[in-house]
């Protein structure tokens, strides 16, 4: 899938820093079975290239929203057509600004799509209802709650504020 | 919204360690004008605690796939009603084994939602194709595209494979 020149090693260190980014150069070393100053050499690399973005650190469930949503907005197509790029960013931008939109993105056309969440189903409810369908230019809102994540769930534990 | 103890201190390290997971313990407690040995205690609960679930590194712009796509996904009714969860699970499971497919989860009814992602669009457009449009017992395939992230883009280094 990627053009770029990593090897096998160089894959190796990236995994096990995806799994325990607070993983020491001379643990990886043990692990890996290869002189620590290579893998520093390595790391030092993937920073300077941008392959390791950065570091961070995922919240636990505790501090995570415990109701999630996927919504797909439609922004109403204005009579100077010039005008939806508009709408789509006032409404993007509006949304960004609230603590409880997690994620939210372009689509194409009138669409966006954004993932919503909060501690109850009640709140969550609530928070669409009040601060999301009364945007202006917005013709529909589609709400897709999650019941269960399969894969990528931790994204919950990344997106989540403080 | 979180009904934790947690205080100002709290919220303020984790909010450094959210943006550079990196920091040392000597440099968040000269950032936060606090002791050491308090920041290095507050670090070690929060930890037990369960709130920071673990440490981890978001890729950079080159690994990401750079086509992205949400789908929400609709299953066939069976015609017995008790096979819904059956195929649910099915097409959840095969899903979460594609390392296209980045997040997968079940949303109410007969609906799954999933964010997939390639290198091109049109190696997208045919992994999705090939590869969802033929699992059985689906029904119903909506693409929405992501043009622009306006929030929470890094998702996708945080989910992309290596």
């Amino acid at each position: 899938m990627k053009v770029l020149q990593l090897d096998d090693l160089d894959r190796a260190i990236l995994k096990l820093l995806k799994e325990d980014a607070r993983l020491t150069i001379s643990e990886i070393s043990e692990r890996l079975n290869k002189p620590e100053s290579t893998i520093h050499f390595r790391i030092k690399k993937l920073q300077e290239r941008g392959i390791i973005g950065r570091y961070t650190i995922i919240l636990g469930e505790t501090l995570r929203p415990k109701h999630i949503a996927f919504l797909i907005l439609r922004v109403e197509k204005p009579v100077i057509e010039d005008f939806l790029e508009r709408y789509l960013e006032y409404i993007t931008k509006t949304l960004a600004m609230l603590p409880n939109v997690l994620m939210v993105a372009k689509s194409e056309e009138d669409k966006i799509i954004a993932l919503v969440g909060d501690e109850t189903q009640e709140k969550l409810e609530k928070f669409i209802e009040d601060n999301i369908k009364t945007i202006p230019t917005l013709k529909e809102v589609l709400v897709f709650p999650v019941r269960t994540f399969k894969k990528g769930g931790e994204i919950i534990g990344f997106l989540a504020g403080i």
